[in-house]
């Protein structure tokens, strides 16, 4: 009996959208970039349409395995566009969702040579409620865990009427590109001695030193998960 | 002769669009806030429609007055979208570009009530390709001013053909909504008392130490929009 084994490509396979116009050698499809740029983020920027028109939403998001959850009050708009059609199917929102790491402003001799150094993933797809109740409350603890890991078991878990009231969206990760650009500036060589400064401002996301709130706090010293997220 | 004075409203006009369906008391229309808002960053994220699907895009933008800038190759998607059509007529490219300011993560007794501080614009319309060439090139040098105030006047300007290899986007603030979120978590009266920790973990950009670049240098001090901008 021959035994059956399920292999994940390693790289996403590019399509039509995923192939940029220029700039190609910036793209990416390797599966193991592209989850190490989703887990170092928790922000991403939802697109979708609104009557017709593109909105682009700030929102949290959480990976497990090969799905992004989002989530969002049951009432908000792009949530609603996800809910289940007249017929009870559920008819999904086309959506692209894009988190960007800004990594250094790239300083070039020549003003067109000015460039940004960042690494970007760009998920296409149709995103859907989740309804089966133990993924909804397993993306519900992701979501807390993708933000500050560790946390979720250290916290009240989501009451029934509060995790009713949080729809969650699932977009399976199969459109995707990454792009990364580094390093330091492309010089036209007739600039290179021009007398301005080149270079690059690295950028970098800080997180602390954090401010416990007014009021009860549990006695000891600080959560590993928070120091582990924060600088003291 | 009356005197006619141009006054410019302190709000941007809600409309539906820009007013949330929830959290309303997060959404803010003040002129000065949207400008300080948009004067702080530089990265956007622009959504616009690809045969009917959205697409975000990280992408760096300038503004001058009631003006968001944004460019890219003339052989971009977006920029290319946004060309004049067939009868010569500018069609524009219907767009949304939204900048976010994350400020910190709000860790409450409960999962639900967890949430992040944050400071974003979000600005609806058409944006439209920038044929005067004045203005086309007042464009190039506010992008690069934008990311480093003072750094256009000091490297080499776009030659003609850089500047024409590079199409610009100009879009009006007209349709224009802030949003934020500050401060510490909301609890539910009964955990207060819960005995996990709870309070915020502040985020924040920075910039620097910078780089040089390989190669010829100017001699003297590093200039001084690069230690304004960044730390040393």
């Amino acid at each position: 009996m021959a035994v059956t084994t399920v292999t994940e490509e390693p790289a996403y396979p590019p399509t039509d959208r995923t192939v940029p116009t220029r700039l190609r050698d910036r793209a990416r499809y390797d599966r193991a970039l592209v989850h190490a740029l989703l887990d170092e983020g928790y922000l991403c920027h939802l697109g979708y349409l609104r009557d017709g028109a593109p909105v682009v939403l700030p929102t949290l998001y959480a990976r497990r395995g090969e799905r992004l959850y989002l989530h969002g009050s049951t009432g908000s708009r792009p949530l609603r566009g996800a809910a289940a059609g007249p017929d009870g199917e559920e008819d999904g929102l086309p959506v692209c969702v894009t988190v960007t790491h800004v990594d250094g402003l790239v300083l070039a001799k020549s003003a067109f040579h000015h460039s940004v150094n960042y690494r970007s993933v760009m998920v296409h797809g149709v995103a859907r409620r989740v309804t089966d109740p133990e993924e909804h409350l397993a993306a519900l603890s992701a979501l807390v865990d993708h933000v500050i890991p560790g946390r979720a078991a250290d916290c009240r878990p989501a009451a029934p009427r509060e995790a009713a009231a949080t729809a969650v969206l699932a977009l399976d990760l199969r459109e995707v590109s990454a792009k990364v650009r580094g390093g330091g500036p492309n010089e036209e060589p007739e600039d290179v001695s021009l007398p301005y400064w080149s270079g690059v401002v690295p950028v970098s996301v800080v997180h602390g030193p954090f401010l416990p709130a007014d009021g009860p706090q549990p006695d000891g010293p600080a959560p590993d998960y928070l120091t582990a997220r924060a600088r003291p």
